[in-house]
């Protein structure tokens, strides 16, 4: 199994659970449909799947906790890219959630896509032993106010000032960091890795996120829309502070290249077969920049 | 205990949660506090206490639950007091969350607020029975795109356009109603009652539900804006149909009080002391109009 094989299975799951979906209320169910369908490299449900795949062999039973990560991740990406947000019009190579269906559907599908992620978290869990519900508690932990949503609030406020490395570090490892950390905490977890291979892929959770943004702050500097799919300089239009505005772009190559080799490693010392986790870690830093 | 005591109890957990909380994030909790305690009658809590009452006396030990529910109403309070939605600048009797925060932090103390009761459900259910999963699972639904976004969803697509009647029960029933009704069969189920009287009390919150919408929609009518604490005449002003733009104040009102009624007659069909139920479900017939 690789991470392209997972990729069109996840699509494949995500394309189908909106499907036919909704009387009154089809319009939300379309517009959550279109976000979550117009692409995106499932890199957290992917992540969560591989982890617990080096334990066990039916990764698919995991495959609606993987998915709901996925419409955590989504709804955010509506959210942030509302007028009062980044007020972004291009997502994916396509029209932003609101440029196609109006703001308020947008937010409401937003919502909706969080509130949908939590009712197949707790649907899993029914009949479940507890630490279902431990892995489901980190998730939304992860997406909540002291993680992900967290980052975000302090984004939005950074715009047009420059704050501090600590700050920017509570930023990012919040807004990017948390929800690449939490799928591989939680693949481990339900795979009932060891303790000291738990603590290893938390490790390398923390540093893959990192690595993850200031990838992000990279492509933002010089990656190309077209390629990337969504509006570039982004930061430097809004005047907000990343990585690269804070070390600049070399010293953010080197960071980011560093970080990746140190990922290797870490999954060089877990005593099983995490090949596939290699590739998708060195995919990322391979990202066109 | 009567639902005065219940409100202070509720006002106080909720006062105390957001308390102190935050770092570079601060500003969120602060925008969540400010829409949490800002008043509101606390109906849904109370309903599930006071339901969970009937079987058991220890009703404290739910209020994580409870203030659950009250957190999820009032997210969605503050979404669609939103400029794209209602564009709201008055709750209960105080500027909205938008116009105190600004739209992008009023978004996310919005989604702070739905993650915020998920991540306390899911707590709330860490080592205990299979039944409080099943319980948050209704909440869960009860929230969402088939439930009270979905019925925020119709509202909003109504603007400006004569919606037939089914579509009208269906926008209410779930826009309000879902969120009724799910902390009373809650409170049931949690109180382990028995199914005949779990029956009841699910007839019970379906009338309720229906005639607060009814009632609701009798004082945006000829309510008082100082008294209620809000705009009235908005659905008139966004040219909405409700109950009673479809069938007249005087019915409206006949129907209310008929529902309030029945709902008394099946609280006295249910063997057990149900006077505080009664007293708020009064309460809702006696709302100033």
């Amino acid at each position: 199994m690789n991470c392209s094989t997972l990729k069109i299975e996840i699509d494949n799951w995500l394309s189908q659970y909106f499907l036919n979906k909704g009387t009154y209320n089809k319009c939300v169910y379309e517009a959550m449909n279109y976000s979550i369908t117009i692409g995106g490299k499932r890199i957290r449900p992917i992540l969560m799947l591989l982890t617990y795949s080096i334990y066990n062999d039916d990764y698919y039973s995991i495959m609606p906790l993987a998915s709901a990560i996925e419409m955590i991740h989504t709804y955010s990406l509506i959210h942030d890219d509302l007028p009062s947000m980044d007020n972004d019009e291009l997502r994916r190579g396509k029209p932003t959630n609101h440029k196609v269906y109006g703001e308020a559907i947008a937010i409401l599908a937003g919502d909706g896509l969080l509130n949908e992620a939590m009712n197949i978290m707790f649907h899993y869990c029914i009949g479940k032993s507890n630490l279902n519900i431990e892995v489901c508690a980190i998730i939304s932990k992860a997406a909540g106010v002291d993680g992900m949503i967290g980052g975000q609030v302090v984004d939005i406020l950074s715009q047009n000032k420059i704050i501090e490395k600590d700050e920017l570090l509570y930023m990012h490892s919040h807004k990017t960091g948390d929800l690449i950390k939490a799928p591989i905490i939680c693949g481990a977890m339900l795979g009932n890795a060891p303790q000291i291979e738990l603590d290893s892929l938390m490790n390398y959770g923390e540093k893959l996120g990192l690595a993850f943004q200031i990838t992000d702050d990279i492509l933002d500097k010089i990656g190309d829309t077209k390629k990337l799919g969504k509006k570039t300089k982004s930061d430097e239009i809004n005047c907000k502070t990343n990585f690269v505005t804070t070390f600049g772009l070399e010293k953010c190559k080197r960071m980011s290249t560093k970080l990746i080799m140190e990922c290797i490693e870490i999954l060089h010392s877990v005593q099983k077969d995490t090949t596939s986790l290699e590739e998708i870690t060195l995919f990322l830093l391979k990202r066109e920049f």
